[in-house]
């Protein structure tokens, strides 16, 4: 069969949950987000159902009022290293922060975790929206959000810079002649930008997919322009089918605009399904999980796009509030899409916390209309997969075991792997070395047309 | 049967090694230090003999230069994550600098090592030796030699602080009444301290052992008081037997000085054995590397302890160089050591090249005679034990067949493993939380007597 674009899925391990209710589920280990073998075993799940992707959430910052997942978890970079010799194929996807690590360490961590992997490494680059992360790091104030966007555009070009350090056939490793490097292909970075001074080199070769994948979640106009300059693949969240639209041809409009390959930025938001046998069922699992909601909570997670903003301070039965003076240095697009939802449609500041405060994109049905949605987002232009948010095994299973298949019978997602490599999977090129002589991008990690 | 003090041993991972002709080894792989299978396998070998832990050495800086291992590597955190779920018993040792990390980094990901591995972590705090690091990190010049000791001592009371963030039961996770957290048992830090700012909490609960283990290399007065004051054991490289039991004495003496129990804090200097069935055949095979030494090569070697000095200026048969005016600042107390031992044998250059520029404790002959050696430093409390250089397949081989069983006969070093954390192995208690109620030091996870 002859096969179009094809959709790419993730899977967003999440053990416990960032929801209020997921963790109680008795089905799902309360441990979990610090259990490794919960991690392994999900990746593994997801690989048998051929996902494209594992991904890892992260952020410097807690507070007594944190959701139960980022209270007590493991950190990404020694979680995916775990999980990379446990699987064979899946591709391993970390989130990192530009503002409060050292391009070096994280071009060696990346680097290293795309080693183990045998080519599966992706890092998902974010600059950190609380503000209070700053005094995790020897700093009272964070950097503002402009400046981090600054910041973040050279310490990725550093890190690909020192990932370059070592030309592919730099290591001739002849025991007989006695030569183990070709000192030639070793290169300094010698970079010194606004922001950061690296030497280089990095005492670490290139892997099967040249470099790690780059993806990137930002919905600012900042975020935009990062993500359509240095990304792969985004996460951005999406409210709605048309924003979604509008998002991704917003942002493949920025990547063409800077003389990249629109196809070459694959995009993914973030879906928490729910499923259920029949719609019916499906929407009455989500009026009772509406319905269980704690409102003080949500007005937490509402408030978190605004650096924990005190959204208790308000009546909840007026309209939303007039945030005029509240600097948005946080998680600044999503903020903005809040205040403009709430506006646009005269929301109460309850009705916003329900409706906007969980951040997140929810398809609700029978394992049939998920699938549709998700094709008619995919086909539609509104997205080129989803990542999928796994915590309870009841759901994730519903979705690998219905949902999957339907899409597969469809042809719009993969039966078996075609690649080995995350670029592979993602059918984004092998970038070529910057100091090696030019040569044609090497395709063998492609996705061939079947 | 009843055992008094138990030898510990190491294996530390090198790849293709730090020496000249390690890597040349038809039987060793040209890519072993990039193949993380290759530390696996040493790593479950090592557990096999029934070894205290592995150790990952580091350094994040390289010119054309460097040792072939340390060219091209794996990262330590990155490299034992993946090796934890692959070993059930042996400790995880990495080494991270004090002066080009964040603590609170480092402090995740040593704690989710912790987890990952069940209590088996350990980290090795060093603050860099060469120079060069600096502009890796954004610095033109190192920070001083003294600076960078006072920052590691700040920096390890951060990092701990952080892994008691959590009173060990402050998760009750009931799902029934809806409690995840108990609010009260979370703990922020609030450091304000001269090089740090670290306000917490960590999202991460301790691991079985309390806290990751803490090993120091320093041999200066000042890495001695780093070590006497913060490690729970020491990895300090040995030229000979007077000169180790000297270090031994002194410090522990320094140790017991700040009211530490002695037997607290273990000694493991770097062992590299060349063995053979007989002590002749060792000998020859001594030689005969000895003799195959690159002249130039020993001389990089020897300078790397004084930050790469370039020692090709000097005529190498003349007396050893006066260095007065040359700084100190790299691996201080082994450039100290090099220049007292040259001074007082009457070393030519080329004398100290060949007998001091391998920086390591060689034990040669068959293995009854190095098992007799060990043996000698043990019982002579020149060691607790000993750290073995694993890079050649047959000299590993060797140890863990010939040597290990003979220690083993002689009741020296345990026949199973009694403990599955690596402080049950070092006997080393479980540090209690800073922020818990006074309890009895856990005793569960600690040796017990046979």
């Amino acid at each position: 069969m002859t096969q179009g674009r094809q959709l790419h899925l993730g899977a967003i391990l999440e053990g416990v949950g960032t929801d209020q209710y997921s963790w109680r589920d008795p089905a799902l280990p309360g441990d979990a987000s610090i259990d490794i073998d919960w991690y392994i075993r999900n990746a593994q799940l997801a690989e048998e159902a051929r996902f494209d992707l594992v991904f890892i959430v992260d952020s410097p910052f807690i507070t007594p009022d944190t959701a139960p997942h980022f209270l007590n978890r493991l950190e990404p970079l020694t979680l995916l290293s775990a999980v990379a010799t446990h699987t064979r194929r899946i591709g391993l996807v970390g989130t990192l922060t530009t503002s409060y690590w050292e391009p070096y360490n994280v071009a060696r961590q990346f680097g290293s975790l795309d080693h183990i992997s045998r080519g599966r490494a992706g890092w998902n680059v974010v600059t950190t929206g609380l503000e209070g992360a700053a005094r995790n790091y020897g700093r009272d104030e964070h950097f503002d959000h402009a400046e981090r966007y600054e910041r973040a555009h050279e310490f990725v070009d550093v890190v690909r810079g020192l990932w370059d350090s070592y030309e592919d056939d730099a290591f001739p490793r002849d025991k007989v002649r006695g030569i183990f490097l070709d000192k030639a292909k070793q290169h300094r970075l010698d970079h010194h930008g606004r922001f950061f001074r690296v030497d280089g080199p990095l005492a670490l070769s290139r892997s099967r997919q040249g470099q790690p994948v780059i993806f990137q979640a930002g919905d600012s106009a900042a975020g935009r322009d990062l993500g359509a300059a240095i990304a792969d693949g985004t996460f951005a969240a999406a409210q709605d089918f048309e924003s979604a639209q509008q998002y991704y041809a917003d942002l493949k409009g920025r990547a063409a605009a800077l003389g990249r390959n629109p196809d070459h930025i694959v995009v993914l938001p973030g879906l928490f399904p729910i499923l259920a046998e029949t719609d019916e069922e499906a929407q009455a699992i989500a009026r009772r999980e509406h319905e269980a909601l704690d409102f003080d909570k949500l007005l937490v997670q509402l408030g978190r796009a605004f650096n924990y903003h005190d959204f208790s301070q308000y009546d909840p039965d007026a309209p939303f509030p007039d945030l005029t003076g509240v600097t948005l240095n946080s998680y600044k697009g999503h903020a903005e899409r809040i205040i403009a939802t709430a506006r646009d449609k005269q929301l109460t500041l309850r009705e916003a916390a329900y409706q906007l405060g969980q951040w997140r994109t929810s398809f609700v049905g029978s394992p049939e209309t998920v699938a549709d949605e998700i094709e008619r987002w995919f086909v539609g232009r509104a997205a080129d997969g989803f990542n999928l948010r796994v915590t309870r095994p009841g759901d994730f299973a519903l979705f690998r075991e219905r949902v999957v298949p339907i899409l597969q019978h469809r042809g719009l997602f993969r039966t078996d792997y075609t690649a080995d490599t995350l670029r592979g999977h993602l059918g984004i090129p092998v970038p070529s070395n910057r100091h090696a002589a030019p040569v044609e991008s090497r395709s063998d990690d492609l996705v061939p047309a079947e």
